[in-house]
């Protein structure tokens, strides 16, 4: 199309409360409008870039077999009343959009559809020769987000891929969860984004598998630890991983009060007690829901909060103020341990706690620590579990050899396997070959639209705006014409622009009366991956300036070149 | 696609509270599932014909210059208030849904998506330059129906195409009118549909033009004229006519109170009195807001509802109940004229009464009429004005010779010369190339999908289902296989459903186990264009059966015609 009919218009200086490269470029770039905080609307160029995206979505997901419908955003109270779900989505902390009807009914803008597609696949589907079943839809989502942020990666409305998949059983869902799996890294694949695929936080859902797709970046929200050797990855919240174990003393020394003012970090400590840092313990109070508990980690860690919320099964985990400290354990923050805590305080311990001998821990009084402590001996055994917070240097939990090492990324893709929780509350079951009844085993799967394409752009810029993959770049070639006024020129300009259409490609035409540092400047900010340049210079030689926006560096090639190029390029 | 994998099943029963052939045809089919009153999942099948409906629109959109874009469901009160909109539409008899978010604000669904448009181009666009732009999107839109009815064509939820033109001046604004009127009429002759682009109510802004496109169908919700001899057409509400104008008494006669008992339709009191029809007056009480107002028509036509609010400028108009007409004038239903009212209500009559000598009228007292009642004598000059009804057999009110006819259809599409309404209110304004501001000039173009969808079927269907053009068929052939216990047919029916695929061409292929009484049933209810059956018997003789769903008759043909006449028919 011609940039001189285009709506959007980009802008000199970066937005003042964008928060994040892609944020700030697409702001920058025109291509996103904010009508109301984190709620955007979606400016023509960026349309084009979602048509893509959903295409290739389209395309794979057809591939494997799903079908695609198109659910409503308005929902009914009773599903999620059925389902369990009402009273956490819609609740105070809940990120669901509810409201009255004129009929007099209770509705919600649904941010997610397990609950209609139950609905609709408990009255379609009967019997065990009509499964599986695989469904998705491309559409408009809502969270009512209290703090949106970060333009399209959290926003209260925004465009979503979510499949469902339906299987008789454990093995079916494994087949359809590897389906979905195989098509999404198609996806990724064709889109042309480095990501990598890692276990997700299991959420409410314990036990069942969980995966997240990443597009990688260097300020993605979201912390990856992957194994340097084995193919091991996951978020850093849900990442397992070994410590190094060291030889332990032979005999156990008494324990004893040492007195060490004003030592709170665990490298000052160790070093005046002399012991290496995993023999200190950080011990940790939280308020969970109504009741406080104390989780040990060793002393080289940090605590995974989300594994504790988890095992506690509690609905909020926050860490104790320093007054309620003060109240609980008599002493500063910095000295909680887990001897003589008040007997209403659950004491929680990491594994790597456990088989030490000889440890430290704060003594509840403020500037004294105890040393020489044991498990059985002086603090009774607490229940052990995973509480640490993985980390970069730690090794591999699966493989002998790798360790740890730790990538940022922001999430495009999410699956996860639902079991059966959802089938039994709406009783959505079938009738198996002996005509008993089961509930169906079930999968979900989503994939953002708006959210691929700002992760995206998160990982490809540079300092002068986006680098589109040419998959979903919105025009897969910027023409940019200079000295427009001398007719030649514009007249070749013109003739190319319509050969370039003739031939299938995406162009865009930059028609516009400006000088070349403003279109050159505004071609580098969109972000088309292939530019080519027409000028009273080119046009002399008979040939054409090409230039790639990932290699910046133009070049000077025929007409016949220059085509042959962007035609090999655009597949 | 293969049938067997299919989502949804076909009903061989009506569902009971259907009201229209789409709603029933589609509920039946499994296009459509209800999740909540007005409120309904599309499924696969239709998210189908909803692609094809929405790319036909794209392109042509695209071919008048203009950009697609994407807006916000979610809209800020504000913009609403600052148009002076919010409380006609957020109030108790408007059809916005509104809530309040878990920031403290008042949002609301939008029905449409004016404010917003305006909202962006008056900060994206400030110079005459950059003018006229024009702008659509295709979206899920929400209004809140205490009564949704007729499934998609008065739905809560549904699929729209809404655009908005910016120009600097009404000529600009009637050029881009055009142009859209240009793109609608070339939508609906590629879905293949039959319509008429027809005048529209004026609705509240006056004088601006509107029109609609109506789908024709004979059970279609509104009521066209069109003349038969020129192109006038208008809905029914806005449509205008001339009637018939007969010769009048040379000589004004006394007036004169007639007792006529129980006389109160006029065909029977023409007879009474010896007099023609028209001679005789309809006078009608309205309760118009807090006022009353009596409107004369002549005894052959009926009030205008619409054209009496509009001249009125009043929110609520209604027929006075019997109490109040018996308080007003001292008689029962049916004796009212304009005649020694009580002054405060306001008299108003239709051109036609007018040129009448010693016409009819009712004497406000039970059982009496007067006869040869004349204006300006008898009855104080009324305002005059266009408040009959124009019916069939009416004379056109544009040409010389033709007559009104009527048909019924459909509402797909409306387009309405907005003017500088929203642009002035929202201080939506451009600079001339003197530097002085102007608000631009506006208008705004509708065109239902899942609307468009269901009107289609309306005018298409037979008692035994849909009739699908081929343009928006979910498929075009339905390939049905019987007897697949066969290995041979077997074997033919999946070569054969590839080679379609191979050509492009869209086929859904009915490899169920079922009798061929039933997928014949499903297949006319689905509605597929073209159908090809293979079985043991036109195996046998190296043939295929070719139905046309429009034809009903099948015949055989070679593998290679048939193949040949499908490659045709598809384009």
């Amino acid at each position: 199309m011609r940039q001189s009919k285009h709506l959007g218009k980009t802008l000199k200086e970066d937005p003042k409360d964008a928060q994040t490269a892609a944020h700030t470029l697409m702001l920058r770039a025109g291509y996103i409008k904010q009508v109301s905080p984190g709620v955007y609307a979606y400016m023509p160029f960026l349309v084009r870039t979602f048509h893509k995206i959903s295409q290739i979505i389209r395309e794979e997901m057809n591939a494997e077999g799903c079908e695609e419908l198109l659910m409503p955003v308005l929902q009914p109270k009773e599903l999620w009343v059925e389902s369990g779900r009402w009273d956490r989505y819609a609740g105070a902390g809940g990120i669901m959009f509810t409201l009255k009807d004129r009929r007099g009914s209770t509705v919600c803008l649904g941010p997610t559809h397990e609950e209609v597609v139950t609905d609709l696949v408990r009255t379609e589907v009967t019997s065990y020769k009509q499964l599986p079943k695989r469904l998705y839809q491309i559409r408009t989502r809502f969270r009512d987000e209290i703090r949106p942020r970060f333009g399209l990666i959290r926003a209260r409305e925004f465009m979503v891929k979510d499949a469902y998949s339906f299987d008789i059983d454990e093995a079916g869902l494994n087949a359809s969860y590897q389906a979905m799996h195989d098509a999404y890294h198609r996806i990724c694949t064709r889109i042309g984004v480095q990501y990598r695929c890692v276990e997700a936080d299991a959420g409410a859902i314990r036990g069942m598998d969980r995966h997240a797709f990443m597009v990688l970046a260097d300020t993605g929200e979201d912390t990856i630890l992957f194994c340097d050797s084995c193919d091991y990855a996951a978020i850093q919240e849900r990442a397992e991983s070994r410590l190094e174990v060291y030889p332990q003393d032979n005999k156990e020394k008494p324990m004893e009060a040492v007195y060490g003012p004003g030592l709170i970090g665990v490298e000052p400590l160790a070093k005046f007690l002399d012991i290496p840092v995993w023999k200190t313990t950080k011990t940790l109070l939280f308020q969970a829901d109504d009741s406080v508990v104390a989780v040990m980690v060793r002393g080289d860690c940090d605590v995974n909060e989300v594994k504790v919320k988890h095992f506690l099964r509690c609905n909020e985990l926050t860490l104790a103020s320093p007054e309620l400290i003060k109240e609980l354990t008599g002493a500063e923050v910095g000295y909680a341990g887990p001897i003589n805590l008040p007997p209403e305080i659950t004491v929680i311990a990491d594994h790597h706690t456990r088989n030490r001998v000889n440890f430290e821990c704060g003594a509840n009084q403020t500037d004294y620590h105890y040393i020489n402590v044991n498990f059985g001996r002086d603090v009774p055994l607490p229940a052990f579990g995973d509480f640490k917070l993985a980390k970069p240097g730690d090794l591999c939990p699966r493989c002998d050899k790798g360790v740890l090492r730790e990538a940022y990324g922001n999430e495009a893709g999410h699956t996860v396997k639902l079991g059966t929780g959802y089938s039994e509350k709406l009783n959505c079951t079938y009738l198996d070959n002996e005509g008993k009844t089961h509930p169906m085993v079930m999968g979900s799967y989503r994939m953002g639209v708006s959210r691929m394409a700002a992760a995206v752009i998160e990982q490809s810029h540079d300092d002068n705006g986006i680098i589109w993959p040419i998959s979903i770049a919105p025009f897969q070639v910027h023409l940019i014409a200079l000295n427009l006024e001398n007719e030649e020129v514009a007249h070749e300009a013109e003739d190319l622009y319509q050969r370039l259409l003739e031939q299938g490609i995406d162009v865009l035409f930059d028609d516009r009366a400006l000088r070349a540092g403003e279109k050159f400047r505004d071609a580098d900010l969109l972000g088309m991956p292939i530019r080519v340049t027409i000028s009273r210079r080119t046009s002399k030689e008979q040939k054409l300036e090409l230039t790639f926006r990932h290699k910046h560096e133009g070049e000077l090639f025929t007409y016949e070149e220059t085509l042959r190029t962007i035609k090999d390029s655009c597949g």
